[in-house]
């Protein structure tokens, strides 16, 4: 089984005019993504910013919740935000997790930009021999082409059943959702 | 195929003593569950507060994303925000979901606490013909057992496959995990 970790990018990442911007940290993707990737078993969950202050925030909450007085009062969640590590750019999270191995960055989007790689092969590759997988999110309005060119290969997108194929999940619950496809155990009986 | 809704209880539901109490309303909770269950064609997402004030709070998010300035600003937001309606209580949720129909309650939890309908059988069950279904999530520490005693069935938990079980997701996460589970178009060859 390969090793496994999430990265939520907020640079270079999409506005809605597609410009390539840096986005501000969200308190709740910290939380909700370091509990979806606690239950699933990664190994990890980084998130990077260009930005010290920002960085600095990410940092406070770990501490609050791993080593501060939430630990106390929650420690369910220490066990999930220890899963957190604040780093500055996609190069750094790779270095943290690489260490001296190889990784593949699986990049995930709403829409398809390439042929992509199906949820069932996903499980099967993951289950195999290879390099560590490193699942990289977009903040904003997604991924910007940079980091799409640096990868492996593309998830296949959240598909809705709605008549009108909305699809604008958090990324929340679009990390939540790809660790259940990926990671689930299968189903009993 | 049935209609389904979700609905999110902030009473009765328990704390971390397991006592029945009533939760504030957390934002980010009517955003990501309403733009989770737009996605998967719920038909609704009630969210149930005894507490005028803090129904307030949630029906003015809901006006600024739906004919507010957020509208304009992000339309694809007002889709979302449309399914959310706000009422009193379960019964009231039950009221508004059903007109003259009948509904049947499944609940969700993080542990099981009867038998379980697993998501395979839930897929048919929604397939075919029957009550309209209204998938039932707690916030704080779960739904209180008097919710669960009206329940038609509970959907099995979410487990984890980490060595220690760990399976502490934001009702964020498990809402999207869930509605993935039962309304996601078959994956493709």
């Amino acid at each position: 089984m390969r090793r496994v970790a999430a990265l939520l990018l907020h640079h270079p990442v999409l506005d809605r005019q597609a410009k390539v911007v840096t986005t501000a940290v969200t308190n709740l993707d910290l939380h909700d993504i370091a509990r979806s990737a606690r239950t699933y078993g990664l190994v990890a969950f980084y998130v990077a910013h260009p930005v010290a202050a920002q960085r600095e925030l990410c940092e406070r909450v770990r501490a609050h919740w791993t080593t501060g007085s939430g630990a106390q009062r929650i420690p369910d969640r220490r066990l999930a935000l220890e899963t957190l590590h604040v780093v500055d750019s996609l190069d750094a999270a790779i270095a943290a997790f690489a260490r001296d191995a190889e990784v593949e960055l699986w990049v995930t989007s709403a829409s398809a930009q390439s042929p992509c790689l199906g949820y069932a092969d996903a499980r099967q590759r993951i289950a195999g021999r290879g390099a560590d997988v490193l699942i990289v999110f977009g903040t904003g309005w997604g991924l910007a082409a940079e980091v799409h060119a640096r990868a492996a290969a593309q998830l296949e997108p959240i598909r809705s059943p709605a008549a009108d194929a909305y699809n604008h999940l958090s990324v929340r619950a679009a990390a939540a959702i790809t660790f259940d496809r990926l990671m689930a155990p299968p189903a009993g009986p």
